[in-house]
């Protein structure tokens, strides 16, 4: 197995990029508990999300999602990240919260809506623009609830003819991600399920086009890092968000619920020469719905730091020979041997040697910030995904 | 097979409980889409489900939930019911939206939140007295997102305690109905995960503890018909929560997912005795998300009676001769022709020989009644689940 | 809602072609039962595969399974089929019962082995062209038990390496279907998982390369109807292999765990253009480990016309109305008013017009068919999985 | 956390009894693999158990399976096994073979054979008697494949009865233990699905029924830690079936298809008094399809003791504090930390201080031993499922 060593400074190379919805108000829909000191506009999200880099370094960019994200000055938007040192990243849009697209957006049958759709990612790439970012990330909520309700057949024309007029439009230093989920908020059919189906679509879109990959967004029992090679190998793997699930999408803190299950994805993207290339977006997508979130952002990017670490420990020579002798026990020891490595200690020396507390979670805790901002953000409307 | 006019006077002695909350605003988390017409106070959902049963002859009565439903004055609710034609049925406590319940009810570490909790349960009895009703119907929440978050062993301890308590304060003709769930919201473990840990805790209670079966509440793969029988051999199944899944806990109209399923559910419930027995009551618990509400409900109860007229219509003894000789393929064929026996003329005669409409949604579409209630509440608080 | 009558001719160019080895034993890990009167070579076999269509006029050929159904004479096999009324249809390889593919195939890390596998489907080519049959059907078991034990990355870039050679020794006419499986025999990976990978591999071998859709071999909760528009829409649906699952790859007679399902599946079908095309193969894919094997396979073709024929009864364009007007109450009920036709009747007038049996399964079982062979076929070893 | 030398005494407790059928052939419906040196009998399955024993100290015992294990001799058997240092253990039924079980043991219609059934659990009690034995395990392959086959509510009184009457036969000292099992080999109901099925048997039964857990029996998203919690608060715990799955039934090394599981459930056996209490057996459940048997055993004994001493190593004092002050990121964190520590170096210590290889996977392949058994066992039918 490879020493800690000698892959210090390819950790140095890892950035996760922090979703902005993290930070507000998030739950079921049985409840939304609230938590002091939430934001209440962008400004006070970069904040947040500056507080998580400072902390461990890992966290360069914050994501956008837009409307929850919008503001009138986007330039000030960036500066104020910039002196927070972050920076704003994918923008990702929302046609699941109007009225209008209770049936659909990109694939309503009323062409109305439809436009309305389009506009909106136009929007996003506006912005794109002005914060100097790359990425449009686009997650529909598009689907159906009962059989027969929609044309399962004809909402994928109409989704090509959408995505195809969104993605003309990019800049040529843009791409479009196309992220799948299995199902909800639909119930019977999501126009965009699985990773398939965003292949087919951005395949037909052109080579700017890539996929996302929600770690939350499969059906029981699928091999996610099987997708991971298989998106790699194909050149699509456009970015990941990360997050955690025992049942459905959970959005838990990535790694909790199986770690062993992001050791194994990480492996991929390092085999597959995924890891710090910038083709793929490290991202998180998650809710804290009862834990304190600047913390579960900490507890979050520290999870992928350390699985990272087991990843690129791994013997990967020693692997391939153990494969091509059909040595089965034997290429499982040599995999097992990097995930069960506790890398944590010599993480800790790392983050010191390089300025940062040896212990994150406990140095933030520390630090009073959660303390300051419960007392600052009193009043106003805390952030939220209704928000 | 059994021949319709054999069941026409059985198929009167079904009644469907419906539950308040599904005439009131749902969603996901994502969204809450409102309508129209949505009624603001328990007596406006007093006047919707009393539609339901007027066009059907099927829903005689409704189930409240607490707090969603707290009058002033019961007595007049009760009154009110009463003169649109329906009574009111089993109080559903609520103790999943109040901030001290973020981690927990009955189940809580703190003994004042676990107090809280059992003296809502108290309230709700109060509120069975003054309707006269039998069900106090318990559906936890309670569980945790994380590992180690919380002491599972602990937890049950706690629970039946406070089961208990609750239920000696119950009167004699009452009964504790047990809901058991897999998941959500709570998304690493819940405290009444599944029929064993209600049967056993009912068990523990005594004999007027039931286990409440919630179709969509099992992981993928369960066969819930089994489950059916075991609880009905065991005298232990209280009351039924009708609605369908594709995925989770969907909440969909009844039959829409797998109508096969119900049909085979139905069958057991007949095979076991428990069709028309006053031990179970069957109550339907779904979110009309984006179908109109007063015809969700309509198109529910309707589904639940056609699927019953099959399942009566299921020759037993044809299928018991063909069991006990082992024929694989007779047995199946006797089962299957109950299910593909199309019995929805017949009912329409049943319906009109009795004075209802033959047609029930059309009957209630042309009746002008959505447009009434679209027009009249105008103004004041939707009820949703938040309210 | 359409008529019957509108239909009856389209239901004449209904064919499904029957697996060879649904008439042997198989059975799970912990038994194979055997059964009186199973065939002993693939002669056998195509006598009961000729009384299927005979009692039914649905399923005018036979699959083949290499090596389970090799024969000296390729040509003999072909006229003895054509005496019975049947033709030999779909070629299907094995490459998971030797020894030498313990630990895979085409995506074998030692050379010899691939050339092996690839060899095997050599010859599956040449009895193609010797039975003049179209297509070459690839299911591998190819996959891995532990993390670690294979190269998940590597073994996909050997696939496609291994299909490309396949391809090219095809004739003009000839096509290959690649199937995909979630699991079973490998349980941590397997190398062609879900359509998108089926998908990736035929678009890079060329136009005649298409996905066979195994009802069986996908997660829980996967929506399949959806997958069949979509394939059908990227023109890439090449077959289907029909069977029922209440869990896992339980092939059990088609229609028999979810009618509904296989309904949707075929509403699709009918939308996408795939019904009678002969770019569809319609095939079974079935064990019938307990019950008469040639009664199941009856039972299975009538299953899937009996469905087909609701499909083609549902009123498309009333469907579309409803859904273009976001009617979705009124879209589903036009969707299951074709489901809960009961077309029994018709379709048994349909068969007595076309000279075939009313009831089909009663005309078999009074045949004597099954009490000759069973006489018969005595001595000999009975076709199996492993024979 | 815990010291390792707190916690070194306590690992001396455990013992994990081995399977005998683990060393001999198993596979998949498609296929069974053979393997050099397979034992024949169930005195050479003993040699292969025992080496498991000597190499890790772990495995004193080895359970039975009847008729697999039958012998003609079974003092002599039990001293063999003394001779090798090892003692026989729980001895397994087998319903699942015989042609008259196709449609059920104990549950089916035909009085005869359940009585053959019964007939071969008295068997298996004598055998329990002749070596000395305390547990009588009993897993039912009863279910059906069609709804409709078989009437589900009798054929759990028949179970019941049938139960009752095999309970009554043992002996003071012995225990039945009941195993759960979802699905396979029947597909559409099995008779003992679920634990809540197997708890109403054993309660009903008495004080010496007890359920047996197999870790790979239940529908996908079950919370395995929660039954084993509550199965130690109801005192009806008898009995692990450790293995892992991805998918179904795998029976892969336990700890391999997700560690963190293990850890779970290892925690909550620790928590619930299970750990080195003689209520709970730790029984070993798996195959080793296409890995060598013997080394797949100490892999396993190694991955339980290895995740026990994690479980161990968790400060619960500090998980309670954190717990009741409600701090959920708090209490993961202790609970990940146990999980997270690396204890194989002081494991090898542990070992060596107790005469036992550092590393007993190298130690036992540097032995020659199979080698040596591959060399000798030539000739003779190879020990599997079928014989």
């Amino acid at each position: 197995m490879a020493q800690f060593t000698d892959i210090a400074a390819s950790l140095e190379r890892q950035a996760i990029e922090l979703p902005s919805w993290a930070f507000g108000n998030s739950g079921t829909r049985f409840k939304v508990f609230g938590s002091p000191g939430t934001p209440r506009d962008p400004f006070e999200k970069v904040r947040d999300a500056a507080k998580v880099h400072e902390f461990t370094g890992l966290a360069p960019t914050m994501a956008l999602h837009i409307p929850w994200d919008r503001v009138d000055d986007f330039g000030a938007l960036s500066r104020f990240a910039a002196d927070h040192g972050i920076a704003l990243g994918t923008v990702n849009s929302n046609t699941f919260q109007e009225a209008d697209y209770k049936l659909g957006s990109l694939t309503h049958t009323d062409p109305r809506i439809r436009q309305r759709a389009v506009d909106h990612h136009f929007e996003c790439i506006e912005i794109l623009e002005r914060i100097g970012a790359r990425d449009l990330k686009i997650w529909l909520a598009d689907g159906t609830n009962y059989p027969g309700q929609g044309d399962i057949r004809r909402r994928q024309d109409l989704l090509a003819e959408g995505l195809a007029t969104i993605y003309e439009r990019l800049g040529p230093d843009n791409r479009l991600v196309l992220e799948y989920k299995l199902f909800e908020p639909a119930f019977y059919h999501t126009d965009v399920p699985d990773w398939g189906t965003s292949y087919a679509h951005v395949m037909a879109l052109g080579e700017r086009a890539k996929v996302c990959l929600d770690t939350g967004h499969h059906a029981p029992g699928t091999n996610i890092e099987f997708i991971v090679a298989q998106l790699l190998r194909l050149g699509r793997l456009g970015s990941f968000d990360f997050n955690s699930r025992f049942y459905a999408d959970d959005d838990l803190i990535v790694g909790a619920a199986d770690p062993f299950q992001l050791f194994r994805i990480l492996v991929e993207v390092v085999r597959g020469g995924g890891y710090a290339h910038p083709e793929v977006t490290f991202m998180l997508d998650q809710c804290h719905n009862i834990e304190p979130k600047i913390p579960g952002q900490i507890r979050s990017v520290l999870n992928v730091q350390e699985m990272t670490a087991r990843a690129l420990l791994l013997d990967f020579e020693a692997l391939r020979v153990a494969q091509e002798a059909g040595d089965v026990l034997g290429a499982n020891a040599v995999f097992m041997d990097a995930f069960y490595t506790d890398v944590r200690g010599e993480l800790a020396d790392w983050r010191q040697e390089r300025g940062l507390p040896a212990d994150p979670m406990a140095a933030f805790a520390a630090s009073g910030y959660l303390e300051t901002i419960a007392a600052e953000r009193i009043g106003g409307q805390a952030a939220g995904w209704d928000a």
